[in-house]
């Protein structure tokens, strides 16, 4: 990055994820823009407004916002922050917006998010991956809540980098942007590594939110839910193990006691559940389970996790 | 038995089972007494009632229902249809209307289940335990929903029957008598085995109605679903395996196809759950997966299926 040069930032799909990220950005001093659909008028009008627990209120008014992608102005970083489930769709905006050789960094859980996105677009586009630990919902238009945690975890994907270094450099760009907006931020030199690492919090979390209609607090409280958590985190580690992948002993204990720590939380797969929509079960369930197989690695109880929501997802629609 | 001698029948817990089974006796010829608690007014007053969808509408009245086992005259036979979860309570009810020598049989589910209730009663009586493959249903006081199947696979526990032999024909007495009442009914050798045998079933079905929400309809209608049905049942048939009990090649999938071409039914673990009772968990999901375990067996897809069960039934009370 040169000095003084401020890239121009572009947040894609502007829900709990992006205005969060987009938001801090902003009020670090960096133009942002943001690209909305159904909250368009509110956010224009009112602006964004977070409420943290970490922060205090945070408020971004005016907005520079945009109801299409073909109204942006070159993006040198774009953060996608929507749903995995629509990567696909919104491969046309990413495209409209990124300047030449710009980075786009899916703010997502689950592995190979990106596969689906990659081949449509340009080749001289960076694509990252961004792992967030964070306790983060949407709770009206244009209005965030955030109760806890924020750091990203930041990997290479695929672009025009040449080597490991190269690619490094620009994932250190990106953690660089981060912490200058207060946010902790890691480059990770192995992406994959990353997501199996982030999956040991989203398996049991996300889906036992679905799964039995309960938020962190009950989940944690309950002496068989703690154990079908811990196992749950286990065979994530196993899997990521039988991938090549290291995770750091005592990782799964970490985020366990973490969560134990947390306000209570419902995960995100909950909200989608409740408003109908898709959930993400091929990122977070369906490819780790392959991946796992594929290496020889059997995942019984993710598996009968995934199954059990595959059911209830499929009568959810 | 002796010839021409009418073995005088009490049934413990007037529920579906002990209602469907105490009423084909008693349409049999048999002298049948029926112990009831809230329904006893209203089968004083109407009798029993089964709206059969294999036999047609049967019912019974006047009934010989009883508010007290004091009141009952010493049977011979004593069928115990209540939940696994109550038979510690119902001993004293047992003991008072069991003639000297009686045989109790157990018409319950899950493993295990006359353990506890064996030293709460005088070592003449005979202990046994009958698997109920069928679809019954409480719909009202004294009346019952029989929609499917019914047959009663028979078992020696314990008591004072000194060889096999002797045990044996205890059993074949049992089986006679459904038999002669036009229920079909199996002698089977060894009770665990045959507990076994029936959990390949009750495992997966009692569970997922409970943890889906969905009656075998639904369940059969899923690809995912199937496969976690599937999977639950083949752990089932290693657990047995484990702890030296052969099951039948071909048997799970026998049970699989029966319940594809069954009318849509609810276990009784979903009626359980819907009325806040507590769950037969112990029965058909501890005790196995404890059994299996100690052989050195792990079930890991039942082992979160149980966890997530008693998060569920810890909430529900």
């Amino acid at each position: 990055m040169q000095a003084g040069f401020k890239p121009r930032i572009g947040v894609i799909g502007t829900g709990a994820i992006g205005g969060f990220y987009g938001v801090m950005l902003a009020r670090a001093g960096h133009d942002v823009h943001f690209l909305l659909r159904s909250e368009f008028g509110a956010v224009a009008e009112h602006g964004l407004r977070i409420d943290s627990a970490v922060h205090g209120p945070l408020t971004l008014n005016p907005v520079q916002a945009y109801r299409s992608a073909s109204d942006m102005p070159p993006c040198d970083w774009l953060l996608v922050g929507a749903k995995t489930t629509s990567n696909a769709d919104l491969a046309p905006a990413i495209v409209q917006a990124a300047a030449d050789g710009a980075k786009v960094l899916l703010l997502q859980n689950g592995l190979d998010v990106e596969d689906e996105l990659r081949p449509l677009l340009p080749e001289s586009l960076h694509l990252l991956g961004g792992l967030c630990l964070i306790c983060v919902n949407r709770v009206g238009p244009g209005v965030i809540a955030h109760q806890a945690l924020g750091s990203v975890n930041i990997g290479y994907h695929s672009g025009s980098c040449a080597d490991q270094a190269g690619r490094m450099a620009v994932v250190e760009e990106a953690a660089t942007l981060f912490r200058a907006a207060g946010i902790d931020s890691q480059a990770m030199p192995d992406l994959r590594q990353a997501r199996w690492q982030k999956l040991v919090w989203n398996v049991p979390y996300n889906g036992l939110s679905v799964l039995l209609g309960a938020s962190t607090t009950p989940l944690m409280a309950d002496d068989r839910s703690r154990e079908l958590i811990r196992a749950l985190m286990e065979e994530v580690v196993r899997g990521a193990q039988a991938c090549g992948h290291h995770v750091a002993p005592g990782y799964a204990e970490y985020l366990f006691t973490m969560t134990d720590k947390m306000p209570d939380y419902w995960p995100s797969m909950y909200h989608d559940f409740s408003h109908k929509r898709a959930l993400e079960l091929d990122a977070i369930y369906c490819r780790p389970l392959a991946a796992a197989k594929a290496a020889g690695c059997e995942l019984p109880k993710i598996e009968a996790l995934y199954q059990a929501l595959a059911f209830i997802d499929g009568r959810n629609r």
